[in-house]
């Protein structure tokens, strides 16, 4: 199982001296773009051959609180179902399970038009119908 | 019904050109705040009586993309079920709905530890057993 | 002299209680993007018409943190010099100054590459040889 | 000579397509908190110790703009003169320097009220007088 590891950043912190509940979306991100790069088609790539992958819903729980200059370990885990691809997300620190969470993309053009996934994704990724 | 209002800034945009779906989170934040200096009770005074609001759920879904200065309305309305804060948002763009979220938070100390809500809060904020 | 008014976000808050110094950037080009709808030029029509103003330089001297909730006023002051535009902010809390910085931009096409300032640009910003 | 790797996250581009230049601060900070680490004295450790480094200025020059997965690696150096903090920063992608920064630096305790700098860390981090 692919895991990405992210170390946080000073100015992720918040006044409440945890990492700002905003910057879960971006490590998601990163994990994803990452896992992308693991699995050997790069999301970079992917937008110069005109596909983008926009956000249509966010999902996070927070279990416990990450704070500076902890290690997160990210496991990520893609499927597409039908025109959609979904992504769940589980965030460890030291071995404990401190957050989960999952996105769901559309496949579209540079227009933000949708489209159907590639058939060389639904391979990559895994699909279900 | 209280709506916040928020102007795209430069920076919350990508290199999709719309804006990046981390800052919905901060949106709702501002928007929460706003609405909680609405009816009487500013957050930055909560936090000063050691009341803390962490995000236990962020749920965000996104209809349309926003864009660089874009004014965004932002619908604010809250509920404590429980033990817990629950936010729900509907984001409108001169009147179409083009994002809605939901956020779920404890009450706690300044330490982080759970906590009841405050009896005032309850009646605030409107509650359920 | 134009003012652009902002309120800090939580989310901009950092572990140390105060405005994290990167944010500073942020609220400089929300005062700068408002000045440039002030005097009639939104700087999003100027990207349409194929001008960007990347920046070559940022400064920023802090004299007193900013803290959440604080509303702050940003004085905005441009000038064109040759190929370049200065643009200088000073940033007030109830009148005191508590921050001022300056960027310096070049004027591009979407390419990135440089070009001369349009002649109607320096007459809206002011000029120097 | 200290150099920390960075990867451009897609959340970090605008809509020109490039790093947003507010992002270099967050670049220098995670610079310097690894530079800390790897001479062994962590940031997070310092605070604890009540020792705070609010930035009094921050200067940023950029060369070339940074692209979303781009690897970056940052030159940190850092001299105490007097009762400040400069640390220098020189941006590299490929070999080639992209930006070039420089952060100065107050020594405080947690009221954020200034303080001589502690006499390990003018050893630790190189002092003029």
């Amino acid at each position: 199982m692919f895991r990405h590891r992210v170390k946080v950043r000073y100015a992720e912190t918040d006044q409440m001296g945890i990492v700002h509940h905003s910057v879960y979306a971006v490590y998601f991100e990163e994990a994803r773009v990452e896992y992308m790069r693991h699995i050997g088609k790069p999301y970079g790539e992917l937008e110069r051959e005109g596909i983008l992958l926009p956000l249509l819903e966010l999902h996070v729980r927070f279990i416990k609180p990450a704070r500076f200059e902890d290690v997160l370990e990210i496991e990520v885990s893609p499927l597409i179902k039908g025109v959609r691809l979904f992504v769940d997300y589980t965030v460890y620190r030291e071995g404990e399970k401190i957050a989960e969470g999952r996105t769901v993309h559309a496949f579209t053009g540079p227009d933000l038009r949708p489209m159907r996934p590639p058939e060389n994704l639904r391979e990559i990724f895994g699909s279900e119908p």
